[in-house]
């Protein structure tokens, strides 16, 4: 039988499956770990690589947290005051290399005392530079995930992707997408709640799959200060996107959230250059060029 | 007669007065000029500095722009349907050494055609190390400023810096603060609109002399890579406070403003660390010990 704890337990069992992998991945650097307790109830596990030899700052995050639902989401959800219950596994890694993609990872489940319940989540990928074999390769690797339980969810969560990771002032998307859905129930699906979650299950699983073929051969190609400081630019974008959109981050500074944990998503350094063009024919401009909602990746 | 297109025009001439001032004290780097037009009516001067002697990235802004009321902006106010214009000066200097301050300062009219009118503004100083004597000064003269006017206005302006400029996800002011003041016209204050124009312009006067007064000797002292990183962490914190709770860059979002003059407030690159404590009796805890709002920097 499906139930918040049993959801907690498994979700705790993927981040140590993805830690593992990760430090495998990388090869040097090991995971700090810090427990920390949520006032209101709950608390959560968050973990941080950092100056490895692929990673320079990323981050695990498991948590379950539970308590009266605050008056601020009351308002946001239009429901009555009661409890809430929460748990998910975030993740944000930055590579070193600018040839290795920035990736996003979240899985999450909600539940209110009134019985409501809802899955969330996604996984989406910020390469600093477009390589058009590999992002087909990422949402292959989705699309095959997708399949396994609804033939609809791919097409419909890449497009809600799309929407979801775009930086309106800068009419970019943030990279090239990937999966993003929220609010999965029975009702609004044709899957039991325990293929809604082993859907999640399932995605938290590939995580270290896909991003293990991002990183093949991409991590050991050499780059020059000019392809850095496109890095450096590129998170700024994510950052803009970050604080500025991103519902997770509002969510948590507005509710209080610990905030080490809301913003280990943020990169080690990244910069701002004043209205920065790039060279006409670059592989920047190549990779500006695809960062538009809508590209068929699959297909291109 | 004070008049909209008489105060743009001093506004105008303040630029040009600051962004000479400043290529003076940094001795290396000039400004390059965009001119730019909004299409829904005016425009504006974006002056930009970067790679200088002492300042790394800084932007000296004037714009003046009318139109229709954008609709966000009529329900934020609660007026009917009507025209606006505005006009002001906008600042934010990042510069190369840790132990010169950042600064920000900001000017500016805002009229509509219903007839109603405010001044609003402010100057505020972010040091990554606090000097208290350098504070003080800092304070003293913008109390001096504010005296001429109205001798009720540095205590108010001083608080109003103090709320606005706070990270609260962060308990953590911006920096020193310094004055703050918006909706300011003729029935909320003792003064005529020609005085607290004029008030205004001192203000806009003060900024150079404030400044010089700030960077001299600072800019001369050596700094380790301990210290670049604090300025970087430091940075990161202003990033946080514009891009999450700063009214103007929010304002410029949501209204489709010309998005690198928005942002020409970030600095040239910014950093996060995970979980960063500073040393025990450092310089960095002591910097952090004091970014409280109601210090009394005059008498500190």
């Amino acid at each position: 039988m499906i139930n918040k704890e049993r959801i907690a337990d498994i979700y705790k069992t993927i981040q140590q499956e993805i830690t593992d992998g990760l430090e495998s991945l990388d090869g040097q650097a090991k995971f700090e770990e810090e427990l920390w307790e949520r006032p209101g109830g709950g608390g959560g596990r968050t973990r941080i690589i950092q100056n490895g030899a692929l990673i320079e700052k990323g981050g695990v995050n498991f948590s379950a947290v539970h308590g009266p639902l605050p008056e601020a989401v009351q308002k946001a959800f239009g429901v009555e005051p009661q409890d809430f219950f929460a748990t998910g596994v975030s993740i944000v890694l930055h590579p070193n290399n600018p040839n290795v993609p920035i990736i996003h990872m979240n899985i999450r489940y909600f539940e209110l005392s009134s019985g409501k319940y809802w899955f969330g989540g996604g996984i989406d990928l910020t390469p600093h530079y477009i390589v058009i074999e590999k992002a087909r390769k990422f949402h292959r690797g989705l699309k095959e995930v997708c399949d396994k339980y609804d033939d609809g969810f791919y097409a419909k969560f890449k497009k809600w992707a799309d929407d979801y990771f775009f930086i309106p002032h800068r009419n970019e998307t943030r990279g090239i997408g990937g999966v993003f859905y929220d609010r999965l129930h029975e009702e609004s699906t044709a899957l039991t709640k325990e293929e809604l979650f082993n859907f999640s299950v399932d995605l938290g699983r590939s995580f270290v799959p896909l991003y293990t073929e991002q990183v093949q051969d991409a991590r050991d190609l050499s780059f020059s200060e000019n392809e850095k400081n496109w890095q450096l630019l590129r998170r700024g974008r994510y950052v803009e996107f970050n604080l500025v959109y991103d519902a997770g981050t509002k969510f948590g500074l507005q509710t209080n959230g610990r905030i080490e944990s809301i913003l280990m998503s943020l990169p080690q350094n990244a910069g701002w250059f004043y209205d920065y063009k790039p060279v006409k024919g670059s592989l920047e401009e190549d990779t500006l060029g695809l960062l538009k909602k809508d590209v068929d990746w699959l297909s291109l």
